[in-house]
């Protein structure tokens, strides 16, 4: 089996060590173009339409071409089929405005192991410190070109901020508004339990809508959990049932410290990672 | 002479037209990176060392290793060779944190023609509307995971905000902070004059370093000009006596219409945009 598995959109297996991509091309340049992570498990996407529509909404925001999700979804199983069904991947989707020079976007699949931070994480929860964003919760509303709920590949803000994390001493990010409202990680979806409701900030302040959130709350109510969205202070989630970091590949995470302040409710720790891994088997 | 020069920091000349990076580079899955534009003139690359010492900033900001001066000296000098000296130049420098599977950063560096808006932005000046950049002057300093002031590959939202000046029918913009602080271009540094004395907004306030603006600079003094750094709001812009979008391959672009409103004041329009090009021939 391939340590990585790279397929272009139109449906080529490509050699992962051979270059793919012009030296002009925009998604280089100016990290200009989206992307999607999901991840595979037992031979397995999971979530593709989810991470489809999204993609199509962060395209739509990029001012990129509506993505033809029928040529990404017999590539996505493509990619699948190369990888096999006996080890966890990570399967990218990557679009971008293509090369400086014209001719169509750049499209690929690249599915990668999946890191070993994730395996810790998901084992033994991360501690997390809140850092500022900058901007209000208005923001996104008033300045589009912000492209505050695309998924951009300008993300390195987010791995400046995951690298300040570290230098703390912490594992993973918070981001809070400049009102000091809690907006998301650089890679994640923060969900909290206060009882049996499950919480997560409003998409509208600004945040990127998580897939893997949107899967849980899917079923949640046939698991006895209410679940709904609501402005969250970062009080809230030190008086919270439990605080997640939800995402595409580690799933849901523990937040077992905040800024230093342990997080000692679990009445649902260990629930609620079930209700995800779950919620990803049954949600498409 | 190729329409396109390509040399990699290890001195090798390579074809333009053939793929040069992995799918997996950080430069395109997360815009993890940092880049230069110099003109390139009559056989020169300009300002040389202002954009070196520039692009050794941006690399501390995000982590990435001190390049290497004298490298990136001797590949400027065979780019240059290579594109000639009958005609102008855009030279990108261009410098990644790698690949996910590890090994060296990558570099390399582009030279292309200078864009043809250039051309009619210098010749007939640009009108610009003003956009929120929605976060306060101060966040530089209290948040360095913004990077506010490295220039990153991550230009998603620069590059969305020249779309969403050019659907209002303006051909720039100037970021305006949420005190409502004039801040910068998406590629460009604002400079107005005031009589004879040209004024530019602090860097620290959470804007990229001009090199051009920075050369400019260099020489007022000793062209009957008083140059410093101030706070300025629009209003300061609308009255002054001339407003300027100062970058590398542009040089100095006169705003002529400023969200609608046109800016009349031309006693110095001519003379700024000579000592501009005067600066970029004598400051290295």
């Amino acid at each position: 089996m391939a340590d990585r598995v790279l397929v272009t959109l139109d449906g080529e297996v490509r050699d992962a060590d051979a270059p793919l991509l012009h030296a002009d091309d925009f998604g280089v340049l100016r990290g200009d173009g989206v992307f999607e992570t999901l991840l595979v498990r037992e031979g397995r996407a999971r979530t593709v339409e989810l991470h489809l529509a999204r993609m199509a909404a962060s395209a739509e925001a990029a001012g990129l071409p509506e993505p033809d999700r029928d040529e990404w979804r017999l590539a996505i199983e493509l990619a699948v089929d190369q990888w096999g069904k006996d080890r966890e991947g990570a399967l990218r989707l990557v679009y971008t405005r293509g090369r400086e020079t014209g001719g169509d976007p750049t499209a690929f699949l690249l599915v990668t192991p999946v890191a070993a931070r994730v395996g810790a994480a998901r084992r033994d929860g991360v501690s997390v410190v809140s850092l500022e964003r900058g901007f209000s919760v208005d923001l996104a509303s008033k300045a589009p070109w912000q492209l505050l709920g695309a998924k951009t590949l300008s993300y390195a803000t987010n791995m400046a901020a995951l690298r300040h994390a570290e230098s703390l001493g912490a594992d993973d990010v918070i981001f809070v508004s400049s009102e000091g409202c809690v907006l998301e990680g650089p890679r994640s979806t923060v969900v909290i339990a206060r009882g049996r409701t499950l919480l997560t900030p409003p998409p509208a302040q600004g945040i990127l809508p998580g897939t893997t959130q949107q899967a849980l709350f899917e079923v949640a109510d046939q698991h006895d959990f209410t679940a709904r969205y609501e402005t969250l202070r970062p009080a809230d989630l030190v008086v919270a049932d439990g605080v997640w970091l939800v995402s595409s590949v580690a799933l849901a995470v523990r937040v077992h410290t905040l800024d230093g302040h342990p997080l000692d409710r679990r009445a649902l720790v260990g629930e609620v990672e079930e209700l995800v891994d779950l919620a990803v088997d049954t949600v498409d």
